[in-house]
Order: structure tokens, then sequence, then C-alpha cells
């Protein structure tokens, strides 16, 4: 936790430790010095640390495809940026209190502060976006943020607690996917480079954005509540039946619990919903879902092998590696 | 109030009428079939009416440069839904019911639900203005969330119930100017006019909002309560001290409650405060600020004389006029 420890960074962000700090500082000058709370809101989001694995990926992408320096610089940290925004309005929503084991902006601050600190980095994100130069790059950017806050709306207002596959990877998609989508396929945008290429990175991008988002959700199973932040769980306690509880219910129909899964019955009970948890937990719906999960990233890994091998597209091949690997 | 009702338009919107209708078309045409809430939201938004003066600023100066038609549409439609999506967020953290006698949608709506439609709003404001295919213009409309949202948080943290002149012009250029600035400003930007127009035209807009806001500010204390749909005085009962008392305050030191403005004491008293806003209403601080709103539209007339004579220059004068004579 804390500040973005570099030195420690995993091996594919070795490359480019440079151009992450050089991200960083661009985020942290994006709060006008006219407004002093916002300068601190935002050095306590960004030092909150968080992966960085999406502008790693843009950063990546774009050195492999020899981008220029400064518009890729901005369009990592617009990418970060516009991540950054939507976590503080996701946990206002959400009403959680802590994430990655530090305090979120709305415990401590009033509802309205967090909603006006969320608008205020979409617009240094935007901002960011157009310091690239890119009309393409803008478009993608603004239609990547309908998407994910139409996928949000979306399952606001949908069954909740009903396991439905289609449902889960189009949630998945708009969730998480959208953005690693993005930011790998906006970063052959900026270099102009063949449509060949531009699709395999987005394709790229899109498959290590699923694998990262199921390994998430089975994390929220098989995690440690205190690594977690946040109850073993959480999902199905709040109603969201993600791809372990899917495999459980397709693998054990014969289960007595399975028939809330299907039928989209909400357990009110803890202790039931604790025995659910646990049968999934420990069931082989948990080892499926890791396989999908590695099946994805295969796929990220085919669509790399268009690329001529070099030093960047290695990093890539182990940042997809990476994202299934990962413990937390 | 309801459907926007162009044919009873004032005169300056009569030559434009086709083009109003048509941004109409495009806004509506922002929520994605697949969201059928949003677009239920956004047909609700955009029913509420409202003056649609920022957008018919935009397409008279951009007319009146020879702007070509399709981007100019896009970015007088990016204009209005980026102020809509203030407006959502703006209602809810005031926690307002009503807006131009129209239930708020957050009103109706979860507050969560609230936060995202606004996102969306902004994400489809930022695609509008990229369909522009103008850097310059994205730069601009970024910035320029940045100093609305900036500023509204500015207001959360400053002290209330306070007169200062330089406080209320930084609040109203950040709450209102800017975004007829840009409105203005914009347009010459899509032209690639000179510096010497795209500068006249960006003060005609800075003037008109500041005009613009002082009397809406003064409308909070002379109209009635029926047309504004809230109490009167409501600014002052927010604790927001605006321009007549401002002038009030200047005017009469000697008056017993004028030293709660100077020395930023919020009135709690009900009947003391109903003692205050009448007699800020019945004296000639609401006329010297209508004075004030005056000579910001006549600054606003002296930037357009270096245009040529013609329809759309008309056309901005009596829109300049018609933002001082308006009763609601």
């Amino acid at each position: 936790m804390g500040e973005l420890n570099l030195t420690s960074a995993v091996s594919f962000m070795v490359s480019i430790q440079d151009d992450l700090r050089a991200v960083e500082t661009l985020m942290r000058s994006q709060a006008d010095e006219r407004y002093p709370d916002l300068q601190s809101a935002l050095d306590l989001l960004l030092s909150a640390g968080g992966k960085r694995i999406r502008p790693t990926l843009t950063l990546l992408a774009g050195k492999m495809l020899r981008a220029k320096g400064e518009p890729l610089l901005h369009l990592a940290a617009a990418i970060e940026m516009l991540h950054t925004a939507t976590l503080v309005h996701d946990d206002l929503i959400d009403g959680s209190l802590l994430r990655r084991g530090m305090p979120t902006l709305n415990s401590r601050w009033s509802p309205g502060a967090t909603v006006l600190t969320g608008d205020y980095l979409f617009a240094r994100a935007a901002n960011l976006a157009a310091q690239t130069d890119s009309i393409p790059v803008m478009k993608l950017f603004s239609e990547t943020l309908s998407i994910i806050v139409g996928g949000e709306l979306t399952q606001m207002f949908s069954t909740r607690c009903k396991a439905d596959r289609t449902n889960y990877y189009q949630r998945i998609y708009a969730k998480t996917a959208s953005l690693f989508e993005t930011s790998a396929k906006s970063a052959a945008l900026l270099c102009l480079t063949s449509e060949l290429h531009t699709e395999a990175l987005r394709a790229y991008g899109y498959s290590v954005g699923m694998a990262f988002q199921i390994i998430d959700d089975i994390l929220d199973y098989t995690g440690e509540q205190a690594t977690l932040g946040k109850p073993i769980g959480s999902d199905l306690r709040q109603g969201l039946v993600t791809l372990p509880a899917i495999y459980f219910a397709e693998m054990h129909p014969e289960h007595p619990l399975t028939i809330n899964l299907i039928e989209g019955n909400c357990i009110q009970d803890q202790d039931v919903l604790d025995e659910l948890i646990g049968a999934i937990r420990s069931s082989k719906a948990i080892q499926q879902s890791h396989q999908e999960a590695i099946q994805f990233v295969e796929t990220a890994l085919n669509h790399l092998s268009i690329f001529d091998p070099c030093p960047e597209r290695l990093a890539l091949e182990e940042l997809a590696h990476h994202v299934v690997d990962r413990k937390f």
C-alpha cells in the first residue's frame, strides 16, 4: 500500500519505470493550485496506489509501435485518471469505506464533494486525452466512458442474485475489459498503425481485461478478508452473481441452494449465505473459472503473435500471464 | 414548460429554428438503445425544456463566421449536453426536487442512478464535442468542465453568508459565464478565424454570461415563488450572498442586519431572514445590480462591433438584450 513502489515493480514494468513515474507526475499535476482541497483529494487517491496496470499496458503497446513520447505519456495518464474517476463514483454509490485497504474519499468527504471530485477527475482525464492531439483517441475515450457508465446503470436496474452467463460477460466487459481494450487500442490509434495491428491490440486488451475481472471475481471467493479489505463472498452478499457462482450452479444442479441462483432468489439468511459461499469456495467452480481466465490470456497471447518479437511484446506477454497469476 | 416550444421562440431564435431542432434530435439520440432507463432519463431531462440559450449562442456565432453545418450542430449539442449534465449533479447535491417547475431526476431516482446518469451525459457531451473533429474545441471543452466543477467545490468549502465581491465574480464566472464564454469561443475555434475575432466572441460570451447570472440572482429576490419554483431569497437562505445582498451591505452599512453580511454570520432565525430579504427586495440594491448587468451587456455589444453587420450579429445583439430583459 502507500505510494506506488516502482522499485519492487514486477518484471514487465521494469523497462518503463521512468515513463510510469512521468505518468504519475502528470496525474498529480492535474489539480489546479486554485483548489487546494482538490489537490489533497487527488494526492489521497493517487497515493492509495493501485497497480497501474492500465497505463502500463498503454505504455508498452505504444512503445512497441514507436509512439511519440509526450502524447503516449498523456494517453497513459488519461487512462488511469479515467479509471480513478470511475472508482470515486463507484465507491460513493456502493458506500465503500475502504479500497486497497485505504479509506475511500466518500468515507471522509460529503457525498456532494465526492461527486464533484469525481467530475473534476473526468474533466482532467478528458483534458489529458485531448493533449494527445488525436481525434480518434478522444472519440474512443468518450465512447469507453459511455460503456462503463451504461454498464453500471444496467447492473443497477437488472435482476440481482441470478446466475446468467450472458449478463455476466456483458457486465465484466463494461466494467473492466472495455477500459483494458481502450488502453491498448488507443495506443495503436496514436501511432496510426495498420488496421490489423490496431485490431490485434484491441483484442489483446479485451482478453486481458476479461481475464483480469474473472480473477478479481475468483479472489472475492478465495482471498483473505484482510487482503481483500472486505468479507469473503462480498459480491454474492450484494446480490452479484459472478463466474464462480455461475459454474457452481451449472455443475451442481442437485445442491439444495442452487435453485436460488437459477431463479434469482436473494438469500437473506446470513448462515445460508455463508453455507453457499463455502460450498462455492470448496467446489471445482473456482478451478473452472480460473481455467476460463487462462483461456482468455491464451487468446490475448495469440493476438500478440502478429507483432515482431521485441522487449515490449515480451513484456505484454508477461503482463497477460501476471493477470492470472496474481494473488491480490 | 414541457417540450421546447420553438414556434413561440424569441426573435433572435427565429433564423436558427431548424438548427435548434437538429440539435434537439442530436441530444435525444445520445442514449444508447441498450439502456432504456437512460433513454427515459434523457427524455425527462430534455423535455423539461430550458431556454437553450447556450446552443443558440453557439449556432449564431458559428453561422456568423460561416462554420460548417455538421460540426456546428454537434458543438451546440455538446454545449447543452454538458450544461444538462452539470445540472443533474447540482440538483442531486443541493437536494433540489424541482427545476423549471418539473421534478428533478434525483427526486425520482436513487442518488446512485442520478450520479451515473450525470456521468453518462458527461461522456455523451465529450463524444459530441469530439464529433466536431477539432482538438482546440476538445481542449477548451474539458478546461471548461474543470472550471465549472472547481468552482462548485470552492463554493462548497468557502465561507458562507459573507458579502464578498471578488468571491462573487469568481463564483458566477465558474458557474455560468465560463460556459457562455466557451459557447461563443468554441464556435470561433471551429471556424479557424482570426485571434481578434475569437477573442471578441470569447469576451462577448463572457459578458453575456456574467449578465445572465446577475439577472438570475436578482430574480431570486424579485421573482414570484410560483415562477421560481423555490422560495424568494432562496440563495441567501442557503448562505449564498449574491450581488443584490452585496450592494445592500455596501449601501446600507447602518442597517442592523448588515453586520451579518459583513462578518459572515449565517442568520438562523427565519423571521430575521425574512426581514433581511424583504429589506434587500425593496432597496435600491436590486436596481444597482440590474444596472451592473446592463453594463455587462453593453460590453458584450461593444465586442460584437468588430464584426460586419449581418443577421447573425443582429441576433446576437438581441440575445444579449434579452438576457437582461427576461422575467424568468
